[in-house]
C-alpha cells in the first residue's frame, strides 16, 4: 500500500516500467488518457440532476472511485514524465487563482473572473 | 504552502469555503469543470507530434503546470464532496489493473485488456 | 454560403486545403481537436443548473452557437480523412440504438442499457 | 433512412419523443452525454502514433464510425433543444476563422491565432 503521493507516484512508475509502458507515455497521449478516464466519470452523473450526483449508491459509488483513481493516476504519470511537482503547481495556481477570484467579488458567484474585469 | 496532500486539500476546502462556492460543487458540476481542465491540457498537444510533446518551451511548461495543477484541484475537491480518499481509490485500482494487465500478456504492448480476453 | 451538407464538408477542405493544414489532420489531432470545443462548450454548462441552462442570454447563446459549430467542423473533418459517410453512420447507429433502446423498456428512464440485460 | 440533415434531425427527435426523453436532454445534460461520445472516440486513438490512427483496421473503422455517429447525434440534439441551426453557425464560424488565420500567416502553420496577434 503506497501512503503518500510519492510512494503512490514511486508505485505507478514501478508498474509501467514492469510492463515497457514508456514507450507509450508521451504527454500528448497520456492527456488523451487522462481526458477519457475523466469523461467516464462524466459519463456516471450525465443525466443526474445536481442533486443525484450528490447521492450515490454504494455500487455507483465504487464506479466513480475507480474513475477518480484512474484520472489520478494518469495526472501523476504527466507530472512524471514532464518532472513536473504536482504539489508546488497546485500552490503556484491557487495563488494565482486568489488573485483573479478576489473573495469580495466571488463570493457566492458562479461568474468566470472575465467577467470582473469586463464590469472594472 | 501546502506540503502534503492533506495539506492541500485543507487548503482548497478553505478556498472554496471563503467564497461560498459549495453550493456549486455538486459532483456532477466537478465533473465538468474536472474534464474542462483536461481539455484545456490536451488543447496544449493537439498539433504536436508525440515527441515535440515531450520537449515543451519554458513557457509552454508552465502552462501545462497550470492545467495539470487545475485538474487536480478540482480531482481533489470531487474527492472532498464524496468524502472519498484518493490515494486509497489508487491503490485499490492499481491492484485492479495489475490483474486485467499480467506483466506477462501486457509487457510492450497498448492494446487494451479485453483483446487478451477475447484470445484466451 | 454552404446550403447543404455536402457543401459545407467541400468548403471545410478547401480552407484546410488552401493553409496547407492537412498534414495536422490525422484522426488522432482532430479528435483531441474535436474534444477540446466539446469542452468549451461544457465551460458555458458547468456551473448552470439544468433550468439555466436552458434559458440563454443572446450573448452565451452565440457563444454556444461557436462552439457547436467548432465542433462540427472538426466531426466533418474526421468523417472527411476516414472517407466515412456521416448521415449513413448515424443511420446505422440510430438503427442499433433502437435495439439495445427498446421504446417498452426505455421509456422516461434514463438508465444505461446494460441496466435491462442485467434484469431480463 | 434519412438522407440528408434535415430527416436525420427528424428521426433523431422521433427516437427521443418515443422514449419520453426531452425530460433530460438539457442543454447541460447533452453537453455532458456529447463529450462522453467524444472521449469514446479519443480513446480509439490514444496510444497509437498519428501514422497509426490514419491506417484503422475494418473492426475499428466500425467502431469509430460508432463513435462519431453518436457524436453527431448529440450534436443535433443540442442544436434542436436550442433551436440553433447547425449549417448556418458552421457558415458564420468559417467566415470568422478566416479572418483568425489568414492564408498569408497560417499557411503551414499549426501555430494557435493569439501567435500572430503577438507578433504583429
Amino acid at each position: 500500500m503506497a501512503d503518500s503521493l510519492a510512494e503512490l507516484r514511486a508505485k505507478i512508475n514501478a508498474f509501467v516500467h514492469e510492463r515497457d509502458w514508456d514507450q507509450f507515455h508521451s504527454p500528448k497521449n497520456l492527456a488523451m488518457a487522462m481526458i477519457v478516464e475523466a469523461a467516464e466519470l462524466v459519463e456516471h452523473f450525465q443525466w443526474d440532476t445536481l442533486e443525484e450526483s450528490r447521492e450515490l449508491t454504494p455500487e455507483k459509488r465504487e464506479q466513480v472511485s475507480h474513475e477518480l483513481a484512474d484520472t489520478f493516476v494518469y495526472l501523476l504519470r504527466i507530472a512524471e514524465v514532464l518532472e513536473l511537482d504536482l504539489i508546488a503547481a497546485a500552490n503556484t495556481k491557487i495563488a494565482l487563482n486568489a488573485q483573479k477570484y478576489p473573495v469580495n467579488k466571488a463570493k457566492g458567484s458562479n461568474a468566470k473572473y472575465t467577467k470582473y474585469q469586463e464590469n472594472e
